[in-house]
């Protein structure tokens, strides 16, 4: 029997990662909702920058189908994590390896709640990606996987999974600090997911964290167009440095040039929109747990002020979906 | 940084898998002696049944040039076991998997002993193979490798890792019971490494387990020769009973009808000379604790009689260079 996969939350980011895997041999069973008829039919089609493929992983609409796992990789958006208890004890025993691809803060530690600490990983990915329809998602550039145990340093595990996504075509490393790399992530994620939301409720109600409810919104801001504007511009440094404050204080040692690597690396990326401003349009819940309450609690728990970050959060939650 | 192997005694077993992998784009260190030269020069050729193929894999003349691994593979006859306390140190940490791929029972045990029970690991091989010289591997037939962790199931790892040899070409299961799968390989082993050597001897000698010290030496017999003389093969099923009857005497619960299959299959082999036959004939030692002293000591301890075997090791230990 080969490594048994199960992909929780086959959105775009499970979707994506899981279908190479399958594509490459391995076992990969999906936990599907609401695109189970689909993929049960014509299975998965990616579109992708590096070539489209299409494969025809084992469906399940129920976890207790699929039962226990060697591997399981977690594409929930963060706002149905309190799903968890529901989806994933079938999936997982003693052994069973769970890894969260998902973004932000305070998803392992979710984790670690239910099944203990020693078998939690997290990958963070650096992807640009979009579910398109039941059935296809679109690869539209990057990648990457960093991955890493949770609250300890890389295990030969780690290495061999992480082997396992090169050898399915995805760039993969490991790290034996995930939290910093979690952190490293943040400074991009901050800016460019809170903030392109966030314009939709204008500069002044960000800059001040004031917001009329029921006030007109505009229009999301893309990352191009953040960095166009250099008033936004100005704010995406600015988070930028508040997220860098905060990991340092925290002692994760981040270097203040970590900014500009993420401003010279966006200025590539075009008029890309990051996933919290299609949820945003699509009318769903913004992963503002994990992307920015979180951050903010521990920036505050360590002592660091994080000004603009709190005012950020204060507009996205007024504006959000869940009100 | 990926997953890091070093393959220790890079001979036919250790090169043909090690090098399998490296052609995968796996890391592999392989530790060589007298190939040092050649295989730094030249590479390692792989002459297969699959596809030729040669691998330049980076070569060290000492563990400590290597350095800490995630996987240490173990290639050497288990005659240069007394190495291990030198050889190995260096390579392994608390996390390092040590994956023995060597012959017979014992082995995992003594690589207990010097680094703990838990990261242990055996691969089975059924592989027809012989190194040509320095830096040539012929790959003659089959290839697959059972895998399994040392005195408890398998874990995700195992199955990880048993996934990479899988992307390398290697096919390769897992298995939850190490300890059965190492006696049920011996079923095979024990007439036909055994018994292909002995018969050099003459009949008489392996019947009887006497033998005149200085007597003329006849031919070695290879698996189809054993296997066409009635006398021989009689000898061939009554070992092969007494393998089974202790294995199950062990707990390892072997069917009988183990013996018929493993006939079977050898009547495929054509003229296969077993890896003793060969060490025999270039006057190597013969490994003769891991494949026939051990069992032999396990069975009696289990209180199980074994009397083709015992004679079977009294003229091994007489005509082997060892003495």
């Amino acid at each position: 029997m080969g490594l048994k996969v199960a992909v929780v939350g086959c959105g775009a980011l499970g979707g994506f990662y899981g279908a190479r895997l399958a594509q490459r041999g391995l076992q990969v069973h999906f936990l599907l909702r609401s695109d189970y008829e689909t993929v049960c039919r014509q299975g998965l089609a990616i579109s992708s920058v590096d070539g489209d493929f299409r494969v025809r992983p084992q469906c399940a609409r129920q976890p207790e189908e699929i039962g226990r796992c060697d591997l399981v990789l977690i594409g929930l958006k963060t706002t149905a994590n309190y799903q968890f208890p529901r989806l994933l004890p079938p999936l997982v025993d003693e052994r069973t390896l769970v890894m969260t691809l998902q973004n932000g803060l305070g998803n392992e530690e979710q984790l670690a709640a239910l099944f203990g600490p020693d078998n939690i990983l997290g990958g963070l990915c650096f992807v640009c990606l979009n579910r398109v329809r039941p059935g296809l998602i679109r690869h539209l550039a990057h990648g990457r996987v960093v991955m890493g145990e949770f609250q300890r340093p890389v295990l030969p595990r780690t290495r061999a999974v992480a082997e396992l996504f090169r050898q399915s075509g995805t760039p993969c490393e490991t790290t034996d600090d995930l939290a910093r790399a979690h952190w490293e992530k943040l400074v991009w994620n901050v800016p460019f997911n809170g903030l392109g939301v966030a314009a939709a409720a204008g500069y002044e109600a960000v800059v001040s964290g004031r917001w009329t409810a029921g006030a007109p919104l505009g229009a999301c801001l893309p990352t191009d167009a953040l960095l166009a504007d250099p008033r936004w511009r100005e704010l995406v440094i600015e988070l930028m440095r508040e997220v860098i404050g905060a990991a340092n204080q925290l002692g994760h040692k981040i270097p203040a040039a970590c900014a500009d690597e993420n401003l010279e690396r966006t200025r590539n990326m075009g008029a890309y929109r990051a996933s919290t401003l299609v949820d945003f349009e699509r009318g769903q819940p913004l992963e503002l747990d994990s992307l920015f309450r979180e951050p903010l609690r521990q920036a505050k728990a360590a002592g660091f002020a994080t000004p603009r970050l709190a005012a950020l959060i204060e507009i996205l939650q007024r504006i959000s979906p869940q009100g």
